[in-house]
């Protein structure tokens, strides 16, 4: 059967999944798209994820790749989707892709976002489940410090989940942005990537928030990032905060340039 | 045993709920808060609150008052509710009353705010709980005109559902505030009045947004607030786009002047 390359552009609200990845009798965000596919095509279609997100992690522009049989025009499948998918799933945006696409290996970048709440309030349930309701300030200057060694090319050893990637990995990333930014309520931390690995963004967040709160001292971050591993890591900061904002593919990928 | 009057200003996602009001065999804020105030103070407490809402309404001001043991100051009354409620209540804050105070008699004033979403994504799973998502655009001057007739006093028959008031009541409230105000994605709707009827917010919303999308004629509101009853209003806009976020009680029932 003929086919065709479509990336959905895809959001959802984490808290109610064991993450993106499909598991037998866990409501993930792969199980519930894949099912509402399958129905919609008459057969078996896989979703693949520019990266999968822990359990609890949001997503308000994950990257998945999916090939349709050819009658599917992006518009198409998008309304069906969104007409099926139960309310925390929503597909933004859908584009038709060329062969060459995959929605993994072609990711050029990926965005994160993660929310801090140092006010009282951020234990609201408006709030509570988008944020870490830390509820005390965190100093500025250590924030702007901490992030500012981020960017640039570093092996992220320390801020990895041992053994998740393959032994041949090197552990490289080359970080484009990363930027603490006051907002009502607390802070948000904007990071941008080639890539990412198992966990890195919670735990470069759960270690600069304790030198923001003077546990630990100016200058961890770079200290760490020339460590062989995690050991002296901070705990990861909990997932609920975390949100995967955008995934970039080159421009020529597109069937409609966008 | 001597009892204290607290008023706790309660935050709830109405999204799980059945509403305010306690009801056998259901899930509803009244029930799950005094379920917790019964286990701290080992007595049964009521909880009365300044208004009932609906299913699917939430709340970010609710008032709440309730008689618990003397030992009970405000604040350590809140750390402990907050400690134990589920994570879809939340108490904002709690004051210490004098004996006249009662949550609904002694309220001077209730404000409410309904979001109306008029793009694409005002489906996505982040703003869906908390708009109608009409995904259609709504004409300004038709939403201003509409609401500005609704300020003053006036009598709310065809905003009310029948028989849910006694047959005594004047149905007369005293519209302080009523302004649509553009947001990103779509309108919000700030409505304020001495009093409201059940599914007032609603009906006026319902009947408002008819207006401005050309389905009913300008001036439909005017000529409503003279009708005997709601055979001619248009159906309640839908839940989730509803919050009560104030109520208001006057300066001289509370212990400690706000």
């Amino acid at each position: 059967m003929a086919t065709c390359s479509i990336l959905l552009v895809t959001q959802y609200d984490g808290r109610r999944f064991s993450g993106w990845q499909r598991q037998p009798d866990q409501r993930t965000v792969q199980g519930e798209l894949e099912a509402v596919l399958h129905r919609l095509c008459g057969t078996p279609v896989s979703a693949v994820a520019a990266g999968r997100t822990d359990a609890g992690v949001h997503a308000r522009g994950q990257g998945v790749g999916v090939r349709v049989p050819e009658r599917w025009t992006p518009a198409a499948l998008r309304r069906a989707l969104n007409a099926l998918l139960p309310p925390d799933i929503w597909i933004a945006e859908a584009h038709g892709m060329l062969d060459a696409f995959h929605p993994r290996h072609s990711a050029v970048g990926r965005e994160y976002r993660y929310l801090v709440g140092t006010d009282d309030a951020a234990a609201s349930p408006f709030r509570r489940p988008y944020e870490w309701a830390l509820g005390r300030p965190l100093d500025t200057r250590a924030l702007e410090t901490e992030a500012m060694s981020l960017v640039g090319e570093h092996t992220f050893r320390a801020f990895a989940v041992a053994g998740t990637a393959p032994a041949t990995d090197h552990h490289r990333c080359r970080i484009t942005t990363a930027a603490w930014e006051p907002r009502e309520g607390g802070w948000r931390f904007d990071v941008a990537a080639n890539r990412f690995l198992h966990h890195m963004v919670r735990f470069l967040v759960g270690t600069m928030v304790e030198v923001a709160l003077g546990r630990r001292p100016p200058g961890t971050i770079a200290r760490l990032l020339a460590a062989p591993d995690n050991s002296d890591t901070a705990p990861p900061a909990p997932p609920q905060g975390l949100s995967l904002t955008a995934v970039r593919y080159p421009a020529d990928l597109y069937q409609i340039p966008t």
